[in-house]
């Protein structure tokens, strides 16, 4: 490509309305224009980017099995209601009428569809298993879209789906699909990593994420580094350390005025947060014959701990709904303001839930059910009953031991570019899609989805890779992966023939390469490439030619390297495919 | 590919639902699969032809200098109301309301934002001339969809955009583009013509329409064999022939009793139709000052000639607004029925409208403005003025002169793939895209728009070539360019050992080749490969390899010709690149 004859258009400032490193990079780079709040344009550069990507991810999952085919964007209702998320799903499910009044979903995905092209085409075990993928334009209506390709409503990504005949044989397309998944990601050349992940509402079997590691990711990701445990931080088993020491302390109810926080009781008695308990009292509604009954939990974490929600809704009787208790319900309930909550003495009965770590204490420090009172040197079995349930309730934290036994958890920072998920037969039943056994008889189609935010993995990308000059794209998804940086492309004729020497080499090298022909000075010209990322440079001048040299600098090279003319081609050769 | 790996899904018979030849043989082989009113799921083989069919259209477009981008689908209704087409555009814009209550299109084409995105980016005419292209789905809310791809509401096109400094370089690129198509229509194999059209509402200054030749075709193109004149028929030039003769006859008023059409007239008088005028009453209705004004036009076309309504429209007077006059106004203007109007005698003030060839007649027979009775032996000038005006009226026959002197035209029926369009500043103007000139002022861009109807593509190809047993794919678009058919793959070692060799060597030479390793019978087989239209196709068997040969067949041969083994890569390549 000559850079005269493509579509390039740097700016030195990012809009303001850009809050993150690759939305202003992308914005400045010349790579995306926003159109609408979430909705961009992808400029020839940034769809060079988006094209390698899919590329990637085309060529993988092809060679694992799955076929590609392209389902509608304009997706009928009718489908949707099927499976019930017609009205599951929340205003993010852009609906629209046509002329005749039908209402139509703009697919967010394509489960429903899938299904029922399958359902109408699958008869025979025989024809198992199957893996059927697009990549196609998706619209999501978020409340709040923005981070410009991170949380956009237009985006484009690539959904496969599976069929099998059994769990088992689900699985090991699951497996099939982790391993493409891990090849895509190694071919980006991003540091990603897969963890484990709840199945969420959906129900299902098993999934993982994959996420790209960056300092800048909404998500956090739980990992042990001396074995291959790794989880998101929804999905990470708290195990509590160490064993329950024998109570070595006396009950004593003390005054902790106006400290209606364990950072606050710790602070006034002196003591680490580590010997505080917390509780979040919780209300269960349920409703028999009309008739209105009411249960209360009470859950019980360390004071240092954080709940985590998923967990919580797992506990038996909590499954289904619970909401916090209401300050009139905790003042019936345990005659006293929040803040001052506890296990020990309270009116009414409550289900007490602890934390595993809670249930492991001895000596804690926990709320009197009273104003301005805690008690300190509760302990189990001794000041109160054991906890009627003991459960993992919390977020784990740097230092947790990690549940597979084998060392300690660390804790990352990840942005989500890829999911993968045992569907089982959710959709299936929903949509009567079966296939006939070897017996004849119809059996509902095991199905699992997978999914990589194609255009999401732009932004994950530089968020991972960047400097103060721009963005530092990996080789394999660079939008070109050599720049030739002729000095006076137009005053020199010796530069000028050797630029071209060098760009028909490069060429016929297969080589993704783009000559600066715009006659540009060198410290424009260097800035533009530096801010659009391209991971190799050669500057052509008559200074270096004279001795029979070009200049040679990869993106994160701090100098320049001589290279003689005739090894130039093979040099460069050796960094695209390292 | 091998079959086992893909998915192919053939039927005996085509739904009830499919009317014409290539929706029938796309759904028998199973190309797409219906999901609502003119939406379809591409199915894998439908798909591997789409995009082949997009990979030429990229290649040519970038050749031509086009850059690729990629706007949205979705795209905010305040540009579409700045060009005024957010109003104008009936029910097939199919709009939609976001979470917040904001409207969007869903683009049928993408004017408004690509003369937004270049608004923001050009300054100076340093930058132009720009041609920027996207390969896009489209939404087009048909009152009816049909024909399968052939008039769909959800359906894939390329769109290009050029941007000119003046119209020199707007005709220039222009230019570029009808070249680029003219490339693209021959690299897909299919017999085309490239025909001039009319603006249209969109006005600017120039248009030609792509259609491949098909019997099956909507449209008449009208050429002209011995030069290279072509127009659709809107558009195509109605010359009169020969000079008006003198009268000979006298005017006689002659009884017509209950022959109120020419053919009856002809007919009852023993004449040729040619010999007959028609009259065709119009009515233009103005308003000035909240006061209504009638104006009356008659059109005047020989008995077997068809009104062409465009080219009535752009009659001095008729422009705008004109409507067919009501029973009413023709009994008030006329004091007769509809069927005997004529220019001879009318009872209020009428501007006679003449089509050239009438003009030139003699000895005519007209309605007398009198039930059941004609004129015979008319004369312009003698029995009654000489026409207020003589324009092109209507549509040109077979044997008409061509408009340029070089013949007489021919017509054959065609299916429109492509337009391109000369748009002048209608676009920009409206939204004030402009650019600095070397004085330093601002004008309007001048803009081109092209389009090629990528999904249409396969039904048009398919209406161009089929037979009895199914599709005829040209090569370059075949879902694959040979398939390799095995007698008894899982029977005999010599065959799958041939197969297997034969399919590495197509590989290494880069055909597009699928080995059916299905394990069908002969005749199941071949049935599934000439329904899907492959072009080429070798058997391999024990009979002909005994002899060392294998049977090759084209798509079109009636007879397989025995190819020796060593010879039979190099044999199907030659003809593949035929």
């Amino acid at each position: 490509m000559r850079a005269s004859r493509f579509f390039i258009s740097t700016l030195k400032e990012a809009p303001s309305d850009a809050e993150i490193v690759s939305h202003k990079l992308m914005m400045r780079a010349g790579m995306i224009k926003r159109l609408g709040s979430g909705i961009y344009t992808y400029m020839p550069m940034g769809l060079k980017v988006i094209r390698k990507v899919e590329a990637i991810v085309r060529e993988e999952m092809n060679r694992a099995g799955a076929i590609e085919l392209l389902m509608p964007l304009v997706q009928p209702a009718e489908l949707w209601q099927e499976t019930g998320r017609w009205d599951k799903m929340g205003p993010e499910l852009m609906r629209v009428k046509d002329r005749h009044g039908r209402e139509f979903a703009i697919q967010p995905t394509s489960e429903e569809v899938i299904t029922d092209v399958v359902r109408g085409e699958i008869k025979s075990y025989r024809q198992l298993p199957l893996n059927f993928y697009h990549i196609q334009t998706k619209f999501r209506d978020e409340r709040r879209p923005r981070f410009g390709l991170m949380r956009g409503r237009e985006f484009t990504m690539k959904d496969a789906y599976s069929f099998d005949r059994d769990l088992e044989g689900m699985q090991k397309s699951y497996q099939v699909m982790f391993d493409a998944y891990t090849k895509i990601f190694t071919r980006f050349g991003l540091k990603f990593r897969a963890v484990a992940a709840d199945n969420g509402a959906i129900g299902g079997t098993g999934s993982h994420e994959f996420h790209v590691i960056a300092s800048t990711g909404e998500d956090a990701l739980v990992y042990c580094p001396t074995s291959d445990y790794a989880a998101n931080m929804e999905a990470a088993e708290a195990v509590a350390s160490g064993t329950r020491a024998a109570p070595s302390a006396e009950l004593v109810k003390t005054a902790t005025p106006k400290a209606a926080k364990c950072e606050d009781v710790a602070k006034l008695l002196g003591i680490d947060l580590s010997k505080t308990v917390k509780t979040i009292a919780l209300t269960v509604e349920t409703e028999t014959d009309g008739k209105l009954d009411k249960q209360y939990f009470m859950l019980l974490l360390r004071g240092d701990h954080e709940l985590n929600e998923i967990k919580a809704a797992k506990v038996p009787g909590l499954q289904g709904a619970y909401r916090f208790s209401t300050e009139a319900e905790i003042a019936e309930v345990y005659g006293c303001k929040p803040g001052y909550l506890g296990p020990i003495g309270t009116k009414a009965p409550v289900t007490v839930v602890a934390d595993r770590t809670v249930a492991n204490m001895a000596d804690f420090v926990t709320g009197a059910n009273e104003e301005d009172f805690h008690f300190t040197g509760a302990n189990w079995g001794r000041d109160v009953a054991e906890p009627h349930v003991t459960a993992d309730l919390r977020n784990v934290v740097e230092g947790d031991p990690s549940p597979d036994g084998k060392g300690v958890l660390a804790i990352e920072r990840g942005i989500e570019v890829g999911h993968v998920f045992q569907l089982g037969t959710a959709y299936s039943a929903a949509m009567n899609a079966t296939y006939l056994d070897e017996n004849g008889k119809p059996a509902p189609l095991q199905m699992g989805c997978y999914g990589i935010g194609v255009t999401r993995i732009l932004g994950a990308a530089i968020e991972q890779n960047f400097d103060d000059k721009g963005i530092i794209w990996p080789t394999s998804i660079a939008p070109f992966e050599l720049v030739l940086c002729p000095m006076g492309y137009d005053r020199s004729e010796l530069v000028k023939e050797e630029t071209e020497k060098l760009y028909a080499a490069a060429l016929a090298a297969g080589i993704d390469v783009i000559v600066d022909d715009r006659g540009l000075r060198p410290g424009a010209m260097f800035a533009d490439w530096e801010l659009i990322g391209v991971p190799h440079r050669v500057v052509i001048g008559d200074r270096g030619l004279k001795d029979g040299n070009l200049e040679y600098q990869g993106r994160r090279d701090t100098e320049a390297t001589n290279v003689p003319v005739a090894d130039i081609v093979a040099f460069i050769k050796a960094r695209v495919q390292q």
